[in-house]
């Protein structure tokens, strides 16, 4: 495509920077190679097959996916070793066993209840399909798992010890609790419970002569500030090739490294409450103001040179409406520095949800857009 | 296509109950009537051309929308007369113009300031295309819109008279601060205010002989709770067709007018934690909360009976992941009323954000699903 210049965008729409991008999949791949683990990077947050394949240097790797559609787009791609980490249920067989048989490929599942693993194993023979399987372990959010030591764990083995097709590979965990935090001790506590969770499973695995080849943890902040990774096969993390606000507020990352912004266009001033309207509102930016708990000013997003991407001091979008954001001033000057028509670009709060808005990214480098990569979103 | 069951649907998804429908546009329709006033839909709710059809009594008719992706959608379906209701930018003109040429449509803008007048113009002149324009108001809301006496309402106007290409047809306004109470009194007194502030625009505009045959309001709210609308030629409401909790917490329609609901299922169950975990997260609810101002037990959304659509007592989703919602119980009773695998439906805060996930409406009609109606996103 030809290199266009930012103004030619039509507003709002995702830009983002590649160096950026680059230098953030670098850093992690690094500090897995240190780790001694495999990076299998959650796709959800990119959905995009042209970024996962820098973020595993231009290769095809292992992808962690949060829905079929990103399963199905990736293995549309040519990618064969899929996880699926959202607990399976019994209308979404039949799509995965489409998609392991049409690609050629595998979408390993995770479940935690013996119910579950027999609706698997009754559509395996129903089928003659084959599945791999993971046992999801809590270590300690609370939301999806059993805790390491539940004699569940073993029942479940168990009951899928009993088909030929359906093969328990290991267990899985996700310390999403770690983003409640912003003290990097606390986090390398959770990272370590959450190695130490995970391979408690494995043992209790291997109580009942249960293998695990897989032991699957990860979120960005643990795989970055856990001590060690020793005996763990594999990491989840996901948020770091875009990083965003919520990130930067617990300093997981700084605010210099977020690559991807919302570029807006300003569409009017309010002269009387001392308002600049623009058009990316809840639908853009997304309504998670996840970024406040630390970092109270971030509002909506703040409010960035469009050419430098470098915040416009005390500026953020402190209101949003379906297709409307309002960023209040105090200082009339920004109604001159910012007159109508032109554009600002706003760092986002959770780029994961700022981003499923869009349906592609417009690729910024040397301060033009040089290319375009699409994303696919839904379910 | 085949009638299915809700069983046989992939989780998550919007199921939207016909009969609803049919009542809450039926009920807005009269209103209308009996205001003798045009309603114009807003389609940024629905972006479907089957539930914007049925709106309107199964006739094309004038509708608004929130971006030129909806424009462009509904143009390709037939309509011709469309309002494009945020502040028009310059990096717009161009694919509005492309609309309104290659569907023979008509797609009206709005803007509040003499700058974006003349770049109108500019492009009026230059590419030899014709627009029609209203001029924004702010009656109260504080977002876009100029103040009905401001002298600058003239100015614009005097602007667009030096053009023979671009022509003012009138003015503008919202009151979206209507959606900020849940007293009717004083919804009534915004209604009114919205009402008498457009007029007073137009008088404004009218000492300088310039005509005003559009006189656009409209909210949902501000629309059923208006004394009467005497000389206002449309209305723009388009939440009622759905509702949603933010809604009915506020008084304007029931929980049981709702006729969208989001389709989920129980992928786990945390016995430690006391919690039901279902794939419907932020992105399949959205992280809109509006509905808890007024109804603190709304949470991310209301647990109902999947085949009822019925709240179930005290159920609502308490915590949303990307991909997970988190039900927090007091009684381990719902362990055995929402086994794995089982489904419920899930009221949403706001129907416009909750939406915008999905790319279709599974249509049910006497509890079960006999079509699909595709809707539209993005930009």
């Amino acid at each position: 495509m030809k290199i266009i210049n930012l103004e030619d965008l039509e507003t709002p729409c995702l830009v983002l920077d590649k160096k950026l991008l680059e230098r953030n999949c670098l850093k992690v791949r690094n500090r897995c190679l240190e780790l001694k683990t495999t990076l299998r990077p959650h796709v959800k947050t990119s959905k995009s097959v042209q970024i996962t394949r820098l973020a595993l240097d231009k290769k095809i790797g292992p992808i962690t996916v949060s829905t079929l559609q990103e399963a199905e787009y990736f293995a549309s791609s040519g990618f064969k070793d899929i996880l699926y980490a959202v607990g399976i249920v019994p209308n979404k067989l039949s799509r995965l066993a489409n998609i392991q048989q049409k690609f050629n490929c595998n979408v390993r599942m995770i479940l935690d209840s013996v119910q579950l693993a027999n609706n698997v194993i009754d559509y395996s023979n129903l089928n003659n399909t084959n599945f791999e399987i993971l046992i999801e372990i809590d270590s300690g959010e609370g939301r999806g798992g059993l805790r390491p030591n539940d004699k569940l764990i073993q029942e479940i083995s168990n009951t899928l010890y009993n088909c030929s097709r359906t093969k328990l590979m290991g267990v899985l965990t996700h310390a999403g609790h770690s983003y409640a935090s912003n003290d990097v001790s606390e986090i390398s506590s959770i990272a370590n419970k959450e190695r130490g969770d995970a391979l408690e499973a494995v043992k209790n695995l291997l109580k009942i002569n249960q293998p695990c080849p897989i032991v699957s943890v990860g979120s960005t902040p643990t795989m970055l500030f856990s001590s060690h990774l020793d005996d763990i096969s594999e990491v989840r993390s996901g948020i770091y090739m875009f990083w965003d606000l919520a990130q930067a507020s617990r300093g997981i990352c700084k605010i210099e490294d977020i690559a991807i912004t919302v570029l807006a266009s300003v569409v009017g001033h309010n002269y009387n409450k001392q308002r600049i309207i623009i058009d990316a509102g809840a639908l853009a930016l997304s309504k998670d103001i996840s970024a406040n708990k630390f970092m109270p000013e971030a509002g909506f997003g703040l409010v960035c040179d469009s050419n430098t991407g470098i915040p416009l001091s005390e500026l953020n979008v402190s209101e949003v409406h379906q297709e409307h954001g309002t960023i209040n001033i105090n200082d009339k000057k920004w109604f001159n520095l910012l007159p109508v028509g032109s554009l600002v670009r706003i760092l986002p709060n959770h780029s994961c949800l700022t981003c499923a808005g869009f349906d592609r990214y417009n690729i910024l480098e040397n301060n033009s857009i040089n290319d375009f990569w699409p994303r696919t979103n839904g379910w």
